[in-house]
């Protein structure tokens, strides 16, 4: 694992990570972040929600997207400076999700990069889209 | 806890929610979502890097967004349409961080509301801003 | 969230909060705890036993009245002094319960109250009963 | 480790199990039960609450007891009846408790005993008095 300077990386660099989502993550998650919203952790609430069922939390979700740019592109050293997010499809226990970015923009002068953000499901349905903004380390780290 | 249609919903309503983030919950958060950036899980990296200690995942800090939201403002039975967040300074372990939304938007046709999300550290300063959208319930969930 | 005082409760007031207990819980609770009885974490133990199955902590369950207590009513800022508790039926993996509580005794000079404490399951079943007796703050307090 | 039966309990038999509360412990347990009272979890508030810290939750101190019921005395089979707990200070982060039980009463015909339970800290102060209730195992089970 190492970060990448701005002159490693090119437009259309892309990397990715995967996961499956489960409730063990989704009930530590609720600790951590406090949100105890009766759709992540009620099952007889989530019944009769609109997605018939308990779902992930969105932005645990996207958390996998930081995953990709803190460990791979462009990797340590990095600092994330912003993100958007559109949470297209409930994401459902046990769902494998894979965040994948790809470089979309460099910017030399300010050190910045941006990528497209997505993350599918197993079943290939994109369930997530953004984009991110990020400083890439100045000089190369190996860690 | 019960969730607010968008008729008992008002422009500049807000609402908000505070906790400590402590190691514990980095942690635990990188084991969940796989996000073992080195800034936050390695000390002795942490200390060689731009932040020099190791900070909370921006992400992780953005999840008390997601509390207010689920559990409050709307509250339960809320779809979390889309969110976008500037990452403006980092957290550091033990900062306590209120996360405060409020209602700046409300389209009574889609059935949905605009927020702008702030998290302030106990300094008051202000570690990440956004916007969140989001789709109230459609009758009110007492749960 | 606010925690309210002596004078802004009333005999009969209530508060609820219910939750899925999962075998993610269970587990870590089993950690935090060190209450590693066979009862709760091993499956094969378990099915020799009088409940045929693995069940959740009693005071694990308890914990959601704890919740109540500490968020709801009173909220931030009251004191724990005693709490009894009769465990009535085991609560299995995935079991949804609703703690809730009532307000049975109001002591303005001891600035104490009493309040019912009750666990049901998803089917209705009271699963645990008891009472807590609590100082709620001395002043409102907002967080 | 093995489940003991009522006749192999004697009056004033006593066991206990000691450990250390941590922030980590406090952090997990609230994500567990629900309870985010700020007392435990927000140290800006907390400093200014009546125990000038953040302290460990009443219920998860209270665990400890059920650790040694569930793996010594009885041990593994136990049934927990019930449990009465007087929270009488406060155990703060990094606490060291020695939860210990004594057999106070055996009632063969019920096959049911009742314990003394005492929880300590590492400076010998009572922290939390309370009794329970119990049915050993019919037979011994080892584990």
């Amino acid at each position: 694992m190492f970060g990448k300077t701005i002159n490693e990386i090119s437009l259309n660099d892309t990397a990715y990570f995967e996961k499956t989502l489960t409730q063990s993550d989704v009930f530590l998650y609720a600790g951590i972040s406090g949100d105890n919203n009766p759709a992540h952790i009620n099952e007889v609430y989530a019944k009769e929600s609109i997605f018939k069922e308990r779902v992930v939390h969105g932005l645990l979700t996207a958390g996998l997207i930081s995953a990709v740019l803190g460990t791979q592109l462009p990797g340590p050293g990095t600092v994330y400076l912003s993100q958007d997010l559109k949470f297209l499809k409930p994401v459902r226990f046990n769902d494998t999700i894979k965040a994948e970015v790809i470089v979309v923009e460099i910017d030399y002068d300010k050190n910045r990069i941006r990528l497209n953000t997505i993350c599918t499901n197993q079943n290939k349905e994109i369930v997530l889209t953004g984009t991110a903004l990020v400083m890439p380390p100045r000089k190369r780290m190996d860690i």
